[in-house]
């Protein structure tokens, strides 16, 4: 009983994906599109949501999309809880950042590193797990949960639905952990709040760096830097059109700029260790 | 000048997709299907490649999918080396792990926490970035890498080529960093071959864990656990019919039972320090 997707409020296909996705005189087309490509160059950040739900059956399609992600060694390190209830997604909102969207989206996925599941296989089998207290083993969980939530995004994206990232969820760790009921092993990396998107938002497909900045050949070439100044033009004419007055490098530097800028997150590590994480 | 995708080896579209996905009698189709969906359903590693290249024009196709995923605050904090150097795939091949793979894809694409990019433009304004000092910076640039590259996965397959993720770069970070020339704050976080699938390869759709187990509601279930057994059967009789003996819970353990199943990977920590990125 397959039915067809609703038309997106962003058309894809359109051949000016890739002049909106990069606005570079130097590459305005791909020799090489799928339905598959159209959609990922379609995407934008929804944080404006319709009073209209997310269904099950979606969600099983979505989570379908991420577990058909790759994962290191099939160990499949993540794990995904569903939010619904208003009050808890009201409760998670206050603890990432309070951001509007959090309350406005009927659908909060918290995406979990998970190496709580093999531990309990661990304990069941009477076996030891050392390798959880490594970094690697960290990483690799963040690093599994991630590959996930892309293609959960863009499953959901597909199906005419919109969303939004939300890496707030690691600026109060503990007291995400506490709501979630997460078990020792068990961390919340971000989230993914997902809605019907209302297209009144003013929001567009956001421009990215250059490729020459970002693809390197053969060996990291940091020459390739030199094409940011025209991308903080590129950046300030978007910005400017959806009424915000910023470039790119700017925001970036205010971002990096120290422990402050951190919002609480230059606490990670010691979360983590209290996780059940230690990530040495 | 868009051009039609090669037919992919393995025909996606298929009503049997998510029946191969999950082998689970519970969940034998989706209410909700899209070309993306399925496209992403039909993913699986390829490790044996055909002696056909991958063009620059689809590494641009590749490259402007990988853009168009989320990245936090709009950092961009990864860059990829798209290495094609035949010796240099052999040394990379040495380096992790000694996979075949790596020497027989035409193309190998290593994806890069980049966090120098930043810190260049900080010292080219005078201007401190303290943040790139903390852990939670360093996962920062592994999500970033790790949404990017799920996105590039997925554009190659949908462009009729096979791909397989490479975290056995992590093994020896230093010496991967000097046969790249990353600079300072730029850390190889995993790789992807890419080339044209060879048919030959034994291999399939890989099931995974039901989604009862990896999928929560309002909060974590730890019983949930439960249906891990019949997992255990699935991906035995999947295994089986590719020539190996495996449940998924005995290397599960295995792979995560001690620093030594790591294979140098618990000094980490260390080589993102020397990288200049401390992690604390």
């Amino acid at each position: 009983m397959t039915q067809t997707a609703p038309t997106p409020a962003t058309p894809i296909g359109s051949a000016d994906l890739v002049g909106r996705r990069y606005r570079d005189p130097d590459l305005t087309s791909l020799a090489h599109r799928t339905p598959t490509i159209d959609q990922q160059l379609a995407h934008r950040s929804v944080r404006e949501f319709l009073d209209a739900p997310v269904t099950d059956a979606q969600l099983t399609s979505i989570v379908a999309a991420a577990q058909s992600a790759s994962t290191s060694s099939n160990l499949q390190a993540w794990s995904v809880i569903a939010v619904r209830d208003a009050d808890r997604r009201s409760r998670l909102a206050a603890l990432a950042g309070d951001q509007r969207f959090l309350r406005c989206a009927p659908l909060v996925l918290v995406w979990l590193a998970d190496l709580g599941r093999a531990a309990r296989l661990a304990a069941e089998h009477r076996t030891q797990l050392g390798a959880t207290d490594y970094l690697e083993t960290t990483i690799l969980g963040f690093v599994d949960a991630s590959l996930a939530a892309q293609n959960a995004a863009l499953a959901a994206e597909s199906l005419g639905l919109g969303t939004v990232f939300v890496g707030a969820f690691r600026n109060r760790p503990a007291e995400v952990a506490a709501e979630l009921g997460l078990p020792d092993h068990v961390f919340a990396t971000f989230g993914l709040a997902v809605g019907v998107p209302d297209p009144a938002e003013s929001a567009g497909i956001k421009p990215r760096l250059p490729q020459e900045v970002v693809l390197h050949r053969e060996t990291y070439d940091p020459a390739r830097d030199s094409a940011i100044a025209d991308y903080d033009v590129r950046l300030r004419g978007y910005n400017t059109e959806h009424g915000r007055d910023a470039d790119w490098t700017t925001p970036v530097l205010a971002r990096l700029a120290d422990r402050h800028s951190l919002k609480g997150r230059d606490q990670l590590r010691r979360h983590l260790e209290e996780r059940g994480l230690p990530s040495r």
